[in-house]
């Protein structure tokens, strides 16, 4: 039998998105009956050809017809809307995800866009060009995290890293997810998807991570937003799809909601003149709350258990789900 | 003998800095034999003539003539630069500041300034505006919390109160202090003020929480911030006149450090062209980090441990310093 041929192609202007010189001789090593190749996105096509496993960014549908002996897609990124997991699926090629390690960034992210908020930071830094004292103003939009209450909707494992750094600051923290754990974990109060009104409404932050599925499109509409407690803080570091955002701006200019911040939007990038980039209460960040210079050393690690798991014949983990189901950023 | 009079003035258009009814109550309650006046800022100077103790954000040097039984001074602030503490201590009166309940709402603060430029949140704000797309630029910015360090100068209560959330993000925390702890404490690594350039030198955030003494006057200067990390942090939530300003910003122009946040200056304010307000890599908030919606709540609490402590002969806590040595922010 011939050794298994993976095709590595993880270029990005970035570093820590690259397949590093270190991380080849770590693969090399670990695995001495797998033949490692790296290509160029251009190469990837003809390479193709003789792999049984690809490993990179991108995927092109046509890419399938010119790749008779590949068994097995892996993607460092944690979403699989870019990848054809369908045409994958249909011609019996496996396409996994990465999961596990974007919730310390994520973590970081989500804490930053509330306490700048919370301690009127983003507030202040447009001030401070402009006007001579703003602490007055201050004075009345802060608020104390400590005592304060999270909802997070979605809550699987990124939800978990979100909850311990929110209640490291006093928060108390509700999960709201479809399969609640039946005893309470990580000091969450966990309460069903069904509930997530009663959930909303005793927030003083509400973090959306749900993934985006047929159930969940524009789960976050006016009825939602409605039951939000009163100049309560939204977060969404998840998929677009899950908010109505003529709902939301609605709630803002109502002053309903205290502010909020968004790394995902729908389209990506926001058209320049579009009222959530205007808004004084709005923080747009570029689907960055995953960035990481860890990034690809924990993929790559992903990576190597996953290829264990091939090696040995046993189930591979992050397979991604049906495109009708699209794909889940979270668990529960 | 005649009960113990406590003239309370504690007025501001802000309700967290006021007296309120229950305070009074609750006063009134635990000390049966004392009496409780209120008075109106305007009223303070008349009503001091039968007060033994006086309760207030304001005291000018002028009203101690009118005032011949006044024995304490109690500040509900943690600072006195803005009381006459020499002019008190030269008729024996005593006069006490307030501490114990700042770390929590700056660590907040703390966080949140980190967070903002570490997660690129306070670019992103700016660039919503005017920008299509900045992931990239971010990607070049960011930095991960988990694993940086953060090195503390003047690290008392208050930098203990920090470094607990600072590691909740798996951050190292250096302490820097005159006394250092004998044992580690805190998860805290602890360096005398005679290592500060080593202290700085590792660490990717560099925390200002120094009192204004004699000793501490533009500590932060020149010399100080070229042993600083390359691209490192700078935040001062202390006394404004712990830092060399221009040297601050020589070392922010050379691109030495990432950025400043500063929730000091001096003048306070600033004037309207500084260069610290226009430069794209400050934030500077308004003397704010200690806001705190249960700030009164915190310092009535204080203030009743020390009457308890006046009334059974005991010295009083938060004595402040004489002027010389100024008024400490921390100890240690």
């Amino acid at each position: 039998m011939n050794r298994p041929v993976v095709l590595i192609s993880l270029e990005s202007p970035h570093s820590f998105w690259q397949l590093s010189a270190a991380h080849e001789r770590a693969l090399s090593a670990a695995f001495p009956d797998v033949e490692f190749r790296t290509a160029t996105e251009e190469a990837v096509p003809r390479q193709l050809a003789e792999a049984h496993i690809y490993f990179g960014w991108r995927f092109e549908p046509s890419w399938l017809s010119g790749a008779p002996r590949l068994r097995w897609i892996a993607s460092p990124a944690a979403g699989t809307d870019h990848l054809p997991v369908a045409e994958a699926r249909s011609v019996g090629v496996a396409l996994t995800r990465s999961f596990g390690f974007h919730g310390r960034p994520m973590a970081e992210h989500a804490m930053g866009m509330v306490l700048g908020f919370s301690r009127g930071l983003f507030m202040s830094r447009l001030a401070q060009r402009n006007r001579t004292w703003w602490k007055d103003d201050l004075a009345d939009e802060f608020f104390d995290l400590a005592g304060a209450t999270m909802t997070i909707v979605g809550c699987g494992s990124i939800g978990e890293h979100v909850a311990r750094v929110a209640r490291a600051f006093g928060m108390y923290v509700i999960g709201v997810r479809r399969t609640p754990p039946v005893a309470a974990e990580g000091g969450i109060t966990w309460m069903h998807t069904s509930a997530v009104h009663q959930a909303v409404a005793v927030a003083d932050v509400v973090v959306d991570l749900l993934p985006a599925t047929r159930g969940t499109d524009r789960f976050f509409d006016r009825d939602l937003f409605t039951a939000f407690k009163s100049r309560s803080l939204f977060l969404n570091l998840g998929r677009a799809a899950t908010v109505d955002q003529r709902a939301l701006l609605a709630a803002l200019n109502t002053g309903h909601l205290r502010g909020a911040a968004l790394d995902v939007s729908d389209p990506r990038p926001l058209p320049a003149r579009h009222p959530l980039r205007l808004h004084p209460r709005v923080l747009l960040t570029p689907k960055s709350s995953t960035l990481s210079r860890t990034y690809m050393d924990d993929a790559v690690a992903f990576f190597a258990d996953n290829l264990r798991r091939y090696l040995a014949g046993q189930p591979l983990n992050g397979l991604a789900e049906v495109p009708d189901a699209r794909s889940p950023l979270v668990g529960g």
